[in-house]
Order: C-alpha cells, then sequence, then structure tokens
C-alpha cells in the first residue's frame, strides 16, 4: 500500500456533521413545501456546465472563480494546448441562474408556463478561502419565466416572505427598486449613460458612507457638480413607501419608461396587503444590486441583526435571449441558504417535533430467538415514527451512553444475554 | 454578444424535468425517513475529493471515469506539465464510500459510536454515454462504521427491505455471502490465492452461463481438473436456506475463519425473523460482487422483473486504515436510487396524498384592491397546505388551462377586471 490517503476535505470545502444536516434537511424541506404551496416546480440541473456557458458572461468577473474540469483521454492534448481553456471541456457551475436559463431554453417545448422555477443545489467559486465561505454551498432559488407581468414580482415577493416566516425569521427588511429607475434618476441628473455602472457602484455604498461619502465620491470621481447636485436631491427623501415611489416618479417625469412606477407601486400594495409575515416593505432608490444581467425590479431582504443580506432577486429579461435568440421575460429570487443556516445555528434553533430516540443495547452472545424479539420491539417503535438505534453494548457503558446523549438520545434499554 | 450559448447539458448528463423531480423528492424523503428512524445520521462530503485520494484505488480502473478538476492561477504550469495530474489537483467523487471514509477519519472524534451514516448524494463517471447510464448520477448509502459484530449487517439489511417495502416493492430477492467463505472454498478446492480473483470473476458468471459454463471457463483457463471438480461440488446443493450456510460450512471445515458461518447464520436467521417486507432472503455462495474492498459479509438485492440489481453492499474492514493506518470495522448497503427511480416511473407512480392544485388566472387591469384580495384568498388555501399558482390570464386560455392541467392543476378560477 502507499502512502496514507488525505482526511482534510479539499482547500475552502467542508464536510457537513450531522447536526448541521439536520437543520439543513429541515429547512430544504420547509422550502419545498412553502414553495411548492405557490406552485413552484422543483428542478435540477447538472452541476457540470459547458465552458463556453460558463464563461460567456460580459466582464469576466466569475471565470477567475471557475472550477474547470479537464477533457479526457484522445481529447485531452497538453503538449499543444496553448491556454487553459484548451484544456478544459466545461466547469462546475457558479450559479443557477445561468444553468436555469440553459435548462428553460432546452425544455421550454415541454414546460408549463409561466414556468415556475424551485432549484437548491451546490454552486462553486474557487473564492479565497476565509471564515464562514467555502467554496462548494448551497443556493436555494425561485423563478418565473414567461411572465413579462408584475404578478411575478409579487409571487417571488410573498413567497419568500412566507418562507423566511415560517423559517421563524421576523422584523426584516424587504428593499425593492427597479434598475429602470436607477437608469433613469441617472438621466434626470444629465450623467452619460457610459459613466451609470460606476456612478452605481458609489451610489450602492449609501448605506454605509451616506449621502456626504456619496457627495464626495462623485466629486473625486469628477463628475459635474451641478449633476451630482440634482442626483442626491433625489434620496434626501427618506419616504419608503408608495408615495415615495409616486413622488420619484413625478420628479423623473418622461425620464422613466411608462408603467416602471405605477407597476413598482403594484407591487408594493401588493406585497405590502397581504403581508405574509412581520416584515417592512421599503422602497430604496439607492438600492442597486451588482450583477450585470438585471433589466427590472430588483429587491433583496436584511436582516439587521446578521448584518447582512439573506435574499436577492430581480428581473432580468435578457439572459435567455443568449440562449434562443430571443428574450425572454423572467424574474428570479435567491435565498442565501448557507446564510440562513449559519443564522439559525448560532440561535440554536431546535427542530420542531423532533421524533423520540432510544438506544438498545446489546450484550455480545444473547440468543438468536432473543436477538430476534428485541428487533422486533424496535421495528415497531420505528414503525411508530420513533429512531430506535440498535448496538452492541461497549466495555465502557457510561462512555457509551454519554456518546449517545449528545446525539439526543434520551432512552436506553440494556439486553443481556440469558 | 458573442455567439450563442449552448442549449443542451454536457454529453451524458441530464436536466431533470419537474415530473421526475417530484418523484426524486418523495423517494428522498422516503429514505431520510425511513433510515432516520434507524438511528442513520444524514452527513455530506464535498463534490470535490483530493486527486491523490480517488487515485489511489488498486488497479486504477477508477482513474479513468474520474472528472479531472484543473488547478488554478499560479499553480497551473501548462508548459511544465508532463502528465494530467500536474494539472489537477482534484476531481469529482465516483463513489460515496471513498469520501465517507475520510470524512470519518477526519471526524471520528466527535462522531457518535457506532457511527451510523446515510448519505445521498450525486457522483460522477466519465463512462461511455448509453442509454439510461447517466454522467452524474445519484447515490444513496447506508453505511455503519465502528461496530464489528454482525449486528450491523442485521440492521443494514432490516433498514434497506423495509425501505425497499415503504417504497412498494415487494417479491425481491436478498442474496448473501461472505468474501472469507468464498475464499475458503477457493482454498478447499487446491485453487492458489493469487488464482482467487479470476476464479471469483469467473464464478460471478454463474446466473448467466450455469454450472457447466463456469466449468468450461475454468477448464480453459487451465485450471487443475480435480479441483475444480471439488470447487463445482459446493455449488450443486441448491439449498439456500440457512442449512444451506450451516452444510457448506462443515464441508470446508479449518478452512473458514471461526465465527465466520456463525456469524452469517445469525444474521440470515435474525433478517428471515423479523422479515420487514415481503422479500426472499437467499445464501448465495456464487455472490461475488465486483469491489475490490470487500473483506467480509456481502449482499445484493435483485428484483427479477427489473434485470438487475437495486442495491448492494457489505464489509469494507481496511478501506479506513488507508487513512488512518488504523483497520475499523465498516459496513455498508447502497440503493441504486436511479435505478428505483427508473422502475417507478416506468410503473406510472403516483404519489400517495398529493396536495390539491388550483390556479387562479387574473385578467389584466384588475384593480389593486381586488388583486390583494385575490392573493389574500391563495394565501389561504397554502397555509391549509394545497397549492395555488396565481398567474396572467392567457390570450388563448384553452391552451393555457390544457397546459396546466398536464402539469396536475385540477381546478381554475378567473378573475376579470371590473
Amino acid at each position: 500500500m502507499s502512502d496514507r490517503l488525505i482526511k482534510k476535505p479539499t482547500t475552502g470545502m467542508k464536510d457537513i456533521l450531522p447536526e448541521e444536516m439536520e437543520i439543513r434537511d429541515y429547512v430544504e424541506a420547509t422550502v419545498r413545501r412553502v414553495y411548492a404551496g405557490y406552485g413552484f416546480q422543483h428542478i435540477e440541473t447538472p452541476v457540470v456546465e459547458h465552458i463556453e456557458n460558463l464563461c460567456s458572461d460580459q466582464g469576466g468577473e466569475n471565470e477567475k472563480l471557475i472550477f474547470k474540469v479537464m477533457k479526457r483521454g484522445e481529447k485531452l492534448d497538453i503538449a499543444g494546448a496553448k491556454g487553459e481553456n484548451d484544456l478544459a471541456d466545461s466547469g462546475l457551475r457558479y450559479d443557477l441562474t445561468l444553468p436555469l436559463s440553459r435548462y428553460y431554453s432546452n425544455n421550454n417545448q415541454i414546460l408549463t408556463m409561466p414556468f415556475k422555477a424551485l432549484q437548491i443545489g451546490n454552486v462553486f467559486r474557487a473564492d479565497r478561502p476565509q471564515k464562514g465561505r467555502f467554496r462548494q454551498f448551497k443556493q436555494c432559488d425561485i423563478d418565473i419565466i414567461g411572465d413579462p407581468s408584475d404578478l411575478a414580482e409579487i409571487e417571488l415577493l410573498n413567497a419568500t416572505t412566507a418562507l423566511l416566516s415560517e423559517l421563524g425569521f421576523s422584523g426584516f427588511r424587504v428593499r425593492i427598486n427597479d434598475r429602470r429607475l436607477l437608469k433613469a434618476m441617472g438621466q434626470y441628473a444629465g450623467f452619460d449613460e457610459a459613466a451609470l455602472p460606476e456612478i452605481f457602484i458609489i451610489l450602492d455604498k449609501m448605506d454605509k458612507i451616506g449621502l456626504e461619502g456619496v457627495e464626495q465620491e462623485l466629486k473625486a470621481s469628477g463628475y459635474d457638480e451641478e449633476g451630482i447636485r440634482k442626483y442626491l436631491e433625489l434620496f434626501k427623501d427618506k419616504d419608503d413607501t408608495q408615495e415615495g415611489i409616486r413622488r420619484i416618479g413625478e420628479l423623473l417625469g418622461d425620464n422613466v419608461p411608462e408603467g416602471v412606477t405605477d407597476d413598482l407601486i403594484e407591487i408594493f400594495s401588493a406585497v405590502n396587503e397581504i403581508k405574509s409575515g412581520d416584515f417592512r416593505l421599503s422602497f430604496d432608490p439607492t438600492l442597486v444590486r451588482g450583477m450585470g444581467y438585471y433589466t427590472g425590479t430588483i429587491f433583496e431582504i436584511e436582516m439587521e441583526e446578521f448584518g447582512s443580506s439573506v435574499a436577492g432577486g430581480g428581473r432580468y429579461d435578457g439572459m435567455i435571449g443568449r440562449f434562443t435568440g430571443q428574450n425572454v421575460p423572467a424574474c428570479g429570487f435567491s435565498i442565501g441558504f448557507e446564510r440562513i443556516i449559519t443564522i439559525l445555528m448560532d440561535k440554536g434553533f431546535k427542530i420542531p417535533d423532533a421524533s423520540s430516540k432510544t438506544a438498545f443495547l446489546i450484550e455480545k452472545g444473547v440468543s438468536a430467538e432473543k436477538l430476534a424479539s428485541i428487533m422486533s420491539e424496535a421495528q415497531e417503535l420505528r414503525k411508530r415514527g420513533e429512531t430506535v438505534l440498535i448496538a452492541r453494548m461497549a466495555k465502557n457503558r457510561k462512555f457509551q451512553k454519554d456518546n449517545l446523549e449528545r446525539s439526543g438520545y434520551t432512552s436506553f434499554k440494556d439486553y443481556y444475554r440469558d
């Protein structure tokens, strides 16, 4: 036999221990149950995607993070390879949105329209390892494809707020905005369209550096002072209700495409009316969301006590066209599965109605008849939904019981040989 | 924008459609529930494993099937690479047994002993694509680590037969044997230990080519005629009950290590006594099972009507020692998840107690008040566990309803603007 094998997982990946797994399973089951009630259909795409699809994104920021899978057999030509992409034919998906768009394009003829998809799956990013961040992590996305109307946004928001409530969260804040409103605000201030991406990056810091900080950064980047003044005026009004949407819409006038503010108001009022949970719905004209593919509404859920956002999404009407040549309306919401698990574990979350756990400890040498009757007794309890562990009695029984107690076993039965 | 992206999944992988996914989710939930009753703890290992661990297997047959993951950044030296393994630092796991052994070695100090693990996860093999065989597929394994006694085998067999029964299967056959018995039979016939692997490959064909076929192949391979006669004599007695085990044990005498036949008989009687399902337990001295790592009992479940085996497993006491340097008793049972899904889909399996599905179709232009009241109605139904889809009324309503009916929607409510 050669050297010892390696015990630790590969860099940045983790083994999931039973205690965490119980909570993950509970959350997954809750996700499936709640979202199924809204007609979302669970689907799955392969973990491995075409390298061409993965590397197609504008900007190429994601490409550095891709785990690339090598070609095999005759197709692998190491001597003739000029670069990485001559050696790889595929890679591990880094999100669920690109694979979903591929899936929809591949299967749309047999899917129900509008197509409401639920995905729960691992994605992979070769990020620099850091505490609490892993290179394989679970994402949980819902998407509605083929519905151009704001019913899609309303359903996504209702479903996700209902889910978070079901998981015991309250007092969170749901921020909404629209990319087209963001663009209109830039136009209104007289900024060049080409400058908008950079301006949005600065605007996105509003939470952290405040209005003055944003003003300074915009000035430092050399934008027109009058434009900056006009731009920041828009954010001084802190009315985050639907009144705030209406007023900003009136200010912007023809800069906003028709229907955008009306739809945003309708979404706002419908979600607030139903209120599937204890949360604050908040219009936030400074919400940007990083992903380049968003084309309309954007939203994000944050929990103050946990510092960061736990869910985010928006409308991305252009992505499917990259597969089919024809744009298809699409809108999605992704919850931060790992973030939610971490929060629940930190809170000491206990799974409701967990089954009772009994251990039967059997001395070596009990007769075949006795063994069979012990096992039958265990089967009866199991049929009633209880957990029964059957194990040999250890020499150190105290140690064995302590160990089992830590795993949640609350009752013990000892069986000796006659 | 560059060229169109690729719609199909990568070669040999598949998109899972909603209808299949429903059945997969049902089976997975059943697996988790039934096995939890036996005290198996659900765990997960990363999909990506160290290349050193994956390529360590004797023989190297698996190595050809590995999807290798390329090194990244500075570590990737294409010009200096002499072979594949200079370019890869990891790969996708091809089974769940090797990662489990690594997991146990890495975490054993904090696990409950004996450690009873349930894994449900995707594995990857770059096999030649063929009908019904995919390069990413789900495996579902239970393993008991740290129990040297035959209680482990009994629990694995009871749990798995109970699971298959819960999934509606009956009339299947559970074959058991022991690697040590196989070896003893070879010794009894006077074969060289070095020849045993080849002899087992021939013996394994008994089902297909019969006793005469096996005899011919052994002769063709040049084994001693008297040895062959003595060897095949062992398989002429078709008593597959525990009486058959006892008799073969007596015949083999000192060739069998002490306790092996007694344990096999105890397993046989305990599983037959409890009989958690309608199946036939069958001692089969010709059962071999391919994997080189088995060291003791081996078992397999087959369903005649579906042609092939649906589950298999055995004892592999040597594998964990490859990580820790110290052997640890281990025994596992793997059900063919994909096989079971295919059988259920072919049978037209219907999920018991599926929830009722209603579609609310809403005309464009209903007032905000009406929309809110429709949504509240939907929320009420959802709270009661029903599925409610909310969608815009399509222009072609007949087409829309037909499409929804195919997805299981049985009732419809139309809402018009006033």
